[in-house]
């Protein structure tokens, strides 16, 4: 009985109240807020509403406060980016407080709790590089395909020096933005190259085939290869080693070979690259797979080569 | 009773039925649509909703359909783009089916119907220009500010070649990314280059008050020159001409000269040429005003200046 009371009043304390707006909010928003517990808590204004709440599981109940508006929070959550929606009488929608991203398959709400080591990946009065939105056309998916580029800081100043360059895949149901957009990565560059962490590379995210070019006046893409639910990965090969590796490689300031250019990627975009980068050894000398499985000797086309490399 | 009887039809009368989805949509979303009328139709799913609507006035009262959702429709709209907000139960929301844009002082849902002469701003497969997000520190406002440059096709491939630069300012409760996204910049440029019909230029598309630099983990931007509400103009003069006019110099291959130097805004970006612009003419050989006023003789300083140049 004793134990039992006390479970319950374990789960149903009060957050813990040092909430702080979130970083992912619009411009002068209050909420969405995170505490030290990695709770998010929600203030969402629908006066009529019958029910309010949000796609995490295991949130709390949303009740109407004072003002009139409803509140709710999550469980403690990892710290990081979350995506999530807000549910308004059985509709699901982003909250018209966060900003947007591309991930889940769709522009909507996420949330960005400040990682405890946020600071690497911190806006710094130090050089800047930058990000370039380019369309190249893809001649093996006939297609013209919208990438981001990474240019380090001083990439302009010297019309002569040549970079190495990494393909950074983003994870599934995200998109070409996701790397440069809530994955700050060019935030994270910046400082690693300010601290003389990193020597200044460049950075080229493609869209790993979850959905094609999507240019603002474009039509809708369809399924196949860089459409929705594409998970082609032999059509993206064909993009990255037939494609996009010569356009960058006549188109930016690169070391054109093989031991200056890499191939990474987050989950699914690890797993493309774990699929593509050992088969074209030829073209990848450095391979970064983030949660997307582990390299087995039956991925190796040419293990002789492998192992030399 | 016969003309009030048909007045009643046209009132009541059903819409074109000639949908197609808005280029605006997310990929893959069949909703919104417009029709040739310019109306604009709603696809929402809200099950245990009382009412929905959007925020266009003199739209239809929204229904459920056969499956469940609920549709309405807009009045006839003028071509080309709209921003809006879903309303469910008194909550004012995105809708989940559109991409999002800043306008209204806001990141959410807006609808493009295509112009009749949308071809000029089609994505084509001409040579692109790219669209760089670059980060730079202005003395004047002590603020990393946030500005968006298109440099136009072949930038990169001569490394001698210098540009004309036009500076270009979005209109009230939008921000720097509205000439580039939703104004489509990038594309009209490369079109009319590619058609002979633009010299090569460089555009440069700062935020001109509404909102600060706002990089996806910065704290919320306040009040103040480049806060919210700051319509602050002799702020912004300062950063256009201490700051951004000499960064861009430094930093991109630009003819630095009067002569090849232009400014130009959209309303309250036209407000601001309209001020900055005749009261620079040192630096502005070009001034482009479009629904910003004209240009009186009590905002030209030095009237004969103006009239040389």
């Amino acid at each position: 009985m004793i134990l039992s009371g006390q479970l319950c009043v374990a789960q149903t304390a009060e957050p813990v109240n040092d909430w702080k707006p979130c970083p992912s909010n619009q411009a002068g928003k209050q909420y969405p807020q995170y505490n030290s517990e990695g709770r998010v808590k929600f203030r969402i204004v629908a006066p009529e509403a019958k029910s309010v709440g949000c796609t995490f599981r295991d949130s709390s109940e949303f009740k109407k406060g004072e003002d009139g508006a409803w509140y709710g929070h999550t469980r403690p959550l990892d710290e990081g980016f979350h995506y999530y929606a807000i549910k308004i009488d059985g509709a699901e929608v982003p909250d018209p407080n966060s900003r947007y991203y591309f991930g889940s398959s769709r522009w909507g709400s996420a949330v960005e709790i400040p990682a405890t080591d946020a600071d690497f990946y911190a806006l710094k009065n130090v050089p800047h590089g930058q990000l370039r939105e380019v369309h190249y056309f893809s001649k093996s998916s006939d297609k013209l395909r919208r990438i981001y580029v990474y240019t380090p800081p001083d990439y302009d100043k010297s019309t002569r020096k040549r970079y190495p360059v990494l393909y950074l895949q983003h994870g599934g149901g995200e998109n070409e933005t996701g790397w440069g957009s809530q994955g700050h990565a060019g935030l994270i560059m910046d400082n690693l190259i300010a601290e003389g962490k990193a020597k200044p590379f460049i950075i080229v995210m493609e869209n790993g085939g979850v959905s094609g070019p999507r240019p603002t006046n474009a039509a809708p893409v369809g399924a196949g290869p860089g459409g929705r639910g594409g998970f082609n990965f032999s059509a993206f090969e064909k993009v990255v080693t037939e494609d996009l590796i010569p356009y960058i490689d006549a188109n930016f300031r690169t070391i054109a070979k093989q031991p200056q250019r890499a191939m990474a990627g987050l989950s699914m975009g690890g797993m493309q690259t774990r699929s593509i980068a050992p088969a074209h050894l030829d073209k990848f000398s450095h391979i970064g797979v983030f949660s997307g499985g582990s390299i087995a000797v039956t991925n190796i086309t040419d293990l002789a080569a492998f192992k030399r490399r």
